[in-house]
């Protein structure tokens, strides 16, 4: 029973994060408690054959794309890392440009999933994940990361809206270990497979004021068996603040693990 | 220069934090990241005389008190605590009953400050405290804080809304790391007054559903000099589930810090 549960939700949850890591198997699907990110876009390749299932015309929304609220900062700090990409698909072909991958990023699960059905048994259906969940552009977290598996490293630039604001005029603490949670997550989930939050480690060096952009930097430490250690820090976008820094680890999860299937 | 504008901006900010801190000096006042308690209702005190500046006529909404959107679970957890609550003043008169206070909790400072106008040059008018900023009720953080000043402890109960998905089903690891935030601050501030997380520590130990209601119990560790010590723990209400530990560091500020004009 665990098995053929376990490989139904195994789809669902494979399908969540994209096509290109559903061919290469478990290696680089996140069940982090963090982020939603795939490693290819649905907008840019041919979707796999269950994607016929999916009742509706439109495409998911992916939120990491630029939008009017984004500052002339943050997005030439997009453009900076957009032109080291992996590939250019915006004519059709792919050219090779650099190491760096961006991430899409979607608001939730249930849309991009078969089996909806089912799936909505354990979901709340008006689930919404917590960076993506306020509709206003701009009010709370606009965010895009950018994976450069050579390295085994990721960038995020990252503006603070309006709506998080813990010290007056200043960006919540909370708001900020979102972020660092949501950035070294979407990290160790391409590194490692499936993975939760088992550890989040942070120290802030410097209030960061409401509205400012931002580079959160990761890159892995060390994997140890089921452990995945990575470094964080903070700064602004030429790197001559320190923000904030902070260590994560991330323990590799089993399928069933979130389900109550586990053994 | 510095003496007088930062006492301008010392009585701003003392203000936001409540009429009893003001008589009572510094001690007690937060200017943490994390929170905008105070540790007395304005709905059931005389307003100091400063409230007189202010323009309008409705009261600030106290976004710790029961709605609609409160579970069952949520309301008895409330009920127990607020049971233990140091006075009761719901006819006009003040009976000791025990040593908690509940924290009132507003979503933004601007509105209970005088000389809006010059604060607002230092604020985003349209800014708004993180864990308060969405309107729809019960749909991000619910929650209420109960300090006891006599054990140097507090705690909090927190029902977790649709909109704080991390992994599909279960809360954000950033969601969860806010409302840490949040709470020991709380207690620092109660405590140490001015102060701003420095360090926050976070053992993930078991998921978190969507909708579940849990307590969070901070307690003072230590004091030496500027640095004050929290524990936290957040378990069921029941408290035989351990959902998550923590520990924080909050670093007592000058008046000024947060507007560049300390020393």
């Amino acid at each position: 029973m665990l098995g053929q549960l376990a490989r139904r939700r195994l789809g669902l949850l494979l399908f969540l994060h994209g096509e290109q890591r559903i061919s290469n198997g478990l290696n680089g699907v996140s069940f982090n408690q963090t982020h939603r990110h795939t490693q290819s876009s649905f907008n840019t390749r041919s979707p796999i054959s269950t994607m016929s299932l999916w009742p509706f015309s439109f495409q998911p929304r992916d939120f990491s794309l630029p939008n009017s609220s984004w500052s002339p900062e943050m997005c030439k700090a997009y453009d900076h890392y957009n032109a080291l990409c992996d590939t250019d698909t915006e004519n059709g072909e792919e050219k090779k440009r650099g190491p760096w991958k961006k991430l899409p990023s979607y608001n939730r699960s249930i849309k991009y999933a078969t089996g909806g059905i089912h799936l909505s048994k354990l979901i709340q259906a008006k689930a919404r994940l917590f960076t993506r969940s306020v509709k206003e552009q701009g009010a709370t977290f606009e965010y895009v990361v950018f994976v450069n598996e050579e390295e085994k490293s990721c960038v995020c630039v990252f503006q603070a809206g309006r709506l998080l604001e813990g010290a007056p005029g200043h960006v919540h603490g909370g708001a900020i270990a979102t972020m660092i949670d949501t950035v070294t997550g979407s990290l160790a989930g391409c590194l490692s497979g499936p993975i939760m939050t088992a550890n989040l480690n942070i120290d802030y060096r410097s209030p960061m004021p409401l509205g400012s952009v931002v580079l959160i930097h990761c890159a892995l430490d060390r994997i140890e068996r089921r452990k995945t250690f990575i470094t964080c820090k903070v700064t602004s976008t030429d790197e001559s603040k320190l923000y904030t820094e902070a260590t994560a680890l991330f323990v590799s999860i089993s399928v069933g693990h979130l389900f109550g299937t586990r053994n």
